[in-house]
């Protein structure tokens, strides 16, 4: 069934990457993934738990490194448990759907959130419709301006400081990537860090970054990374956690939230020599590199919890689309290893833009003061 | 002679800590060892290479972990070269004085630091003064407000906006502990960006954080770190890393930094269960834990390069001052295996002062547009 909808990573893994994404950031690429249907499951579908109820009581501190608890193998063939992140954010939606029908009723305040396009991609403009549609499901206003390719950035700034005073807005987002005549640093940096929902201003990386500090918004996708694992009841304290990729949108935080709840971080990236033998002393991996297929069934010591950031289109002529999505994992080989892995697509993907609406509703609260 | 200066290992690392310093940061420690006599070698004495003209050049991607080139062992029985922080720290300030001179001479500006202690902290006061006598000597004015401890936090604020505004202050530094009833993050945070020469801020963390941002200040302790690398040729691209202690001001910014010059970082800490196992991966390590002879020679891969920030006191009813000075390095043990290894003292604690020195030079630089 693996090689039916994932190919062979073999094979795959030295398949043409579609040179159409090779300039786009995940991130992007994420966002382009939720009008896909559902994903076909590949180990047995798991209600995933609810909150983090089922988080495993036992220390591991004392113990080296056991295998992840709370996700169990198959009898008689190993095969992971398949961590459904369209399901969890479905269940994300549905939360903030009531807590927002709560605030609503209690304060009449609606949360809203911002969306800054500038030019025409198309990739662009399907992700801010999504956006939006993801938004009217919850509740939450939705707020667009659409600027020619050419605009100042002037222009641009202009906006987001409305934005910033429009007492309306709650999150504001910037999509990426600007045009290459604006500089991304100076617009990014212009979003108010109160609004800040997609978490990248440098205040709030520091914030993420040092001990004792809280940032306001934690970055979308690592976020996610991080619901799944506690929705599926992941023991993360003390455990050895490597992170592939250090870019600042997923690696970097996903790196930093790891560490802010006790995973001993080792981050691999392309200079790294043996990414194969580092990897393979982790308990959970998270995989952030944008490279098909990279991480093989001889990466991932046995038992561990594998989350797969990335999404890449390589060939598939067999598909009326002329291409297929396939993550950084070997996933048919990596199953077979891992205790728990999530799917491309339908694993992180969808959790990216749960996680806005959640930092948009979390950004409303804090403003108007409602817990 | 390894034993006689630092003790045995086996008992010292179950030395008593003396509990004057358990409250104090190790940075604050730091502070303390300016007055310190030169520290007596262990390995043979080497001059400093300048900048990093002996950076080896061979690319390490593709090899393994091969030990770290440029120090060499010596011949006979195995013993480390002693990185010599004294002697790097006083090359530095002689580079500062001689760039200070310049740009009085080319603009009349002298660079100024100005220092804000509250209270009556003896340690705090001795690093106040050993802050003035360095700036002294290599031609930094330097500025003191000394506030009683009662003193309400809006009168620390007050001074810190009045350097804030003053164009002969182009470094500002608020003396750590503040008195409980002060909120240190508010304090911090009040500081200038432009003029946060100890790379506290959460802002400056960030962009040292990210990648393509660049910030504006380094924090000093991890700053001098790398400087001492640098400066005995340690290549640290493709090295695998392990910094032990993840605190804000030395362990963190010190794993961020090896990152940037693409070292593969791991971060060990309180609940990491293997830490000897990790470290033992290493080609660098840097232990920042503050815990006395806490790396024994069995953590530390032959030929590692080994920085020891830690500094503590250890009872020695032989010295006339009833304590004496260990890191968190069993040194007699470590320089054994190791190729390069600093001492303690005069290893890292020389080096904290003179990276303020040159953080406050760089800050009027840019103010004032000298290059």
């Amino acid at each position: 069934m693996a090689s039916t909808l994932f190919g062979d990573c073999s094979t795959s893994s030295a398949a043409r990457l579609l040179p159409l994404h090779r300039h786009t950031t995940i991130s992007l690429l994420f966002r382009r993934l939720l009008p896909q249907s559902l994903p076909r499951q590949l180990g047995p579908s798991r209600t995933p738990t609810s909150l983090r109820a089922l988080s495993f009581p036992y220390s591991t501190s004392s113990s080296p490194s056991p295998a992840p608890p709370a996700v169990a193998s198959l009898a008689g063939e190993a095969s992971a448990t398949v961590i459904d992140g369209k399901a969890v954010a479905k269940k994300i939606r549905d939360e903030i759907s009531a807590e927002i029908l709560g605030m609503k009723e209690a304060t009449g305040v609606v949360p809203g959130l911002a969306v800054i396009l500038v030019g025409d991609r198309a990739e662009s403009a399907t992700y801010v419709r999504n956006k939006k549609k993801a938004c009217g499901h919850v509740g939450i206003n939705s707020f667009e301006v659409h600027l020619p390719a050419n605009s100042s950035e002037e222009e641009v700034l202009k906006y987001i400081s409305e934005f910033n005073a429009d007492p309306n807005v709650h999150g504001i987002l910037v999509q990426l990537p600007l045009p290459s005549h604006m500089n991304e640093q100076n617009v990014l940096n212009a979003v108010s860090m109160e609004k800040d929902v997609d978490g990248f201003h440098p205040l709030n990386i520091g914030q993420l970054a040092m001990r004792d500090r809280e940032p306001l918004f934690v970055p979308c996708t690592p976020k996610g990374c991080m619901e799944l694992l506690h929705r599926y009841g992941v023991n993360i304290k003390g455990k050895r956690a490597v992170v592939i990729g250090r870019s600042n949108i997923v690696g970097m935080p996903a790196a930093l939230l790891l560490q802010r709840e006790d995973a001993t971080i080792s981050i691999v990236h392309s200079r790294t020599s043996s990414p194969e033998e580092i990897t393979r002393q982790a308990d959970i991996v998270i995989a952030a590199v944008g490279q098909a297929n990279m991480l093989r069934g001889n990466w991932i010591k046995p038992g561990a919890v594998v989350i797969d950031v990335g999404i890449n289109r390589v060939e598939d002529p067999t598909s009326p689309r002329g291409y297929k999505l396939v993550g950084d994992v070997c996933y048919e080989e990596v199953c077979k290893v891992a205790s728990a892995i999530t799917p491309v697509p339908g694993g992180v993907g969808p959790m990216t833009i749960a996680m806005l609406l959640s930092n948009t509703l979390a950004s409303a609260k804090r403003i108007h003061n409602f817990h």
